[in-house]
């Protein structure tokens, strides 16, 4: 790819890049399994830019389809964004409906066909004819270079209408539009970026949270320049995302320092991010500072916790160990939960917790130790104890212990999922009060 | 919801719904960060009808916007869902425009508000003003029951054109469109009913699968009722859709059965469930039938092996224990791997592998012992023993031992997924092979 004014040589200046649509190709996505997932990447790169998203959809492997809404959606957007579609099959239709859609009809780009025949070379093969479809160009569009597939991207820029075309499979889709974005699509969009923020605030349901910070972000809505908020809730854990679109990255970034500072006044600790980071990157970073060393024990979240922790890259210098204790006799032989303990308060108690914490800490050499005893369901579940019922306990050096009872909303999956969450928020709390 | 012939009194007979189409409304679900999956359920809701989802679209909460969408999508389609956009803000707009676009005033539904009034009434809350909006009905609307939120669904159908309105909080949607399904759209969808099977493989790459199997379901094409294939794949993991469209169900299951046998012989034991079932209920299975339990002794996977045992409901019956080891020294000291073993054959290893497993087997006092030992990345990787090397090893009764090395693409989180899946498949053969 060259630099801004590549696949455009004549003509007045060409009209501003602000909105775009997106048109996600593949009977597979209109399927009840499988969700479009690369307008994602699209449209954080757009939206980067200042580009602002009007509309995306799914449209099957179907000429007249594709051709229908494609003409819609240029005659609402600067940019219209086609993902997949661009392979060797007979399904493959984009290249076919751009073409006659736009009036440019297709020739053979002998570049693009020589490419792909020393890729095919490269690995000891034959360019199978199917190929060649590959290498056919709408008159006018430009190629935009792929390093991890056969097929280029395409880019027709008139510039009246312009008109993205990429390949779905997300690896080679990713690099292509990071080259692309910064090198064609920037100069094209004008002056405006977007700034963004993603708060994560955890120990708090959405409701509390939106109680407390709309107060605060509806000012937001008329200020100079203005910040606008959409708030996210999943378990255990409500993002607020701000942005700020402006031609001054200073003004912006000011704004969102200030917009964060009066949410921090209300949310307090609740906030753990202020960059979008999960839990176990947050837990990770504190850990690794303090020169902390962790071992878990879980009964109900059957591992989750210690499969986030070590989610993150080089967590192996803080993770010493984790103990899955799903049956009592495990928690006393891989523990040394006391049997005694589990007779008086049952296996899921503070006290079991605790000791379960305890093990894990002296078992795995480490400085802190989480014990998470509870019924993730369905079964299991008492009067006293419902289904949903999580005993959580931090344990540290100087006797230092934190212990604490959660009611979750019923669900095996949310029960877990939600437990490990509040166990690592847990960690998270205690190494900062511990550190005050 | 009455019968069959709710919200349509008069009239020709009614056009049979063999198309829809699905447009999810909310600003969110333009930003990068949220994606339209309700829409996935709505899917396979009518595809069980026989009715084909045609194209999908995403707009935000904009009244011109949508409005252009819902007329195209009208034009189309022979029913339009609506998802979402029914609250009671300003920024919920699906109302409005279902309203405008077809040419039917909106007027308050008397039975509606008094629904709303008392649903709050019986939490000791006046109904806020703002609510009122959610008991206005487009005129000739029917109102689809919400057991778990304020506003109804909605229901427009002139024997022509169809028009479903649907909240969008998934816990409101599900239950509703169930119904709604079972008892309005069902008697509007005609005979044809779709029949699927979900064939699960692991073990091998799509490539190959697609190799040995579209020779096969090539010729399922022209059948008489023919077999409609989708591939699709995610780490370690294949799945073929196998889909019938019918109006008499025993052939199709018939010719479904038949589909499943010819792929069995050419794919055979790598073919894990033919109901979509994962890896981790397959297992759970096959060690319940057998009175199995098992202990896992996890590295590199770092719990996401235990993790995905225990999402099973009532797993507590054979998962007995598991040890995440990510030190030298936890190896030691928790699952009793020699020292020697890992000086002289490296951590990530066979020998060391099989050594955790006992450890595990031991330990947790289980029949099967599972090891996982190898290198997530990015840092760990050497020339012999690259990132993405994972040493499994399944240790059983009898002495019986099962070790392998795999290589995967490099990836922290593909690595870790591919190895827990590939570990799950192990014990699922070994079990197999034992039973034999």
């Amino acid at each position: 790819v060259g630099g801004a004014g590549v696949g455009r040589v004549t003509g007045p200046a060409p009209r501003q890049l602000a909105t775009a649509e997106i048109i996600a190709v593949g009977s597979e996505m209109l399927t009840p399994f499988k969700v479009d997932t690369n307008s994602l990447l699209v449209t954080s790169r757009l939206n980067e830019l200042g580009i602002q998203v009007l509309a995306k959809a799914v449209v099957g492997d179907d000429q007249p389809s594709l051709a229908a809404l494609f003409r819609q959606a240029l005659a609402r957007a600067d940019l219209v964004v086609l993902i997949g579609g661009l392979g060797p099959t007979a399904d493959d239709v984009t290249r076919d409906v751009v073409a006659a859609v736009l009036g440019r009809p297709l020739a053979v780009d002998a570049e693009i066909l020589q490419r792909i025949e020393r890729r095919f070379a490269a690995r000891g093969y034959r360019m199978p004819e199917i190929n060649r479809k590959q290498a056919m160009v709408p008159r006018g569009a430009v190629p935009v270079p792929n390093a991890h597939g056969t097929a280029p991207g395409l880019w027709i820029d008139d510039g009246e209408r312009a008109v993205l075309m990429l390949p779905g499979p997300p690896r080679e889709l990713e690099p292509m539009l990071a080259a692309f974005a910064r090198d064609v699509l920037a100069p094209r969009a004008g002056e405006a970026r977007l700034h963004r923020r993603v708060l994560c605030i955890a120990g708090r349901p959405e409701s509390h949270v939106d109680e407390l910070a709309q107060p605060i972000y509806a000012r937001w809505r008329d200020a100079a320049p203005p910040v606008a908020t959409t708030i996210l809730a999943s378990p255990g854990q409500i993002e607020l995302h701000l942005t700020v679109r402006s031609t001054d990255p200073a003004a912006a970034e000011a704004r969102l320092a200030r917009s964060i500072e009066e949410l921090s006044e209300v949310l307090g600790p609740d906030i753990f991010s202020t960059d979008g980071r999960g839990l176990e990157e947050v837990v990770g970073e504190l850990l690794r500072e303090r020169g902390l060393r962790i071992a878990v024990a879980e009964s109900c979240t059957g591992g989750l916790i210690a499969s986030r922790l070590t989610d993150v890259p080089g967590s192996s210098a803080y993770m010493q160990a984790a103990v899955v204790a799903y049956s009592n006799q495990a928690k006393v032989d891989l523990l040394g939960v006391p049997e005694a303990l589990i007779a008086e308060y049952g296996a899921v108690s503070e006290p079991v917790a605790r000791a379960m914490a305890e093990g894990a800490r002296a078992r795995g050499v480490a400085e802190i130790g989480v014990g998470v005893t509870g019924i993730a369901g369905p079964a299991g579940g008492t009067p006293q104890k419902p289904v949903g019922t999580v005993a959580i306990a931090i344990v540290g050096p100087g006797a230092f212990v934190r212990v604490r009872t959660f009611t979750f909303p019923p669900g095996r999956a949310m029960v877990k999922a939600q437990a490990a969450q509040a166990a690592l928020d847990q960690v998270r709390r205690a190494i900062l009060e511990r550190a005050e």
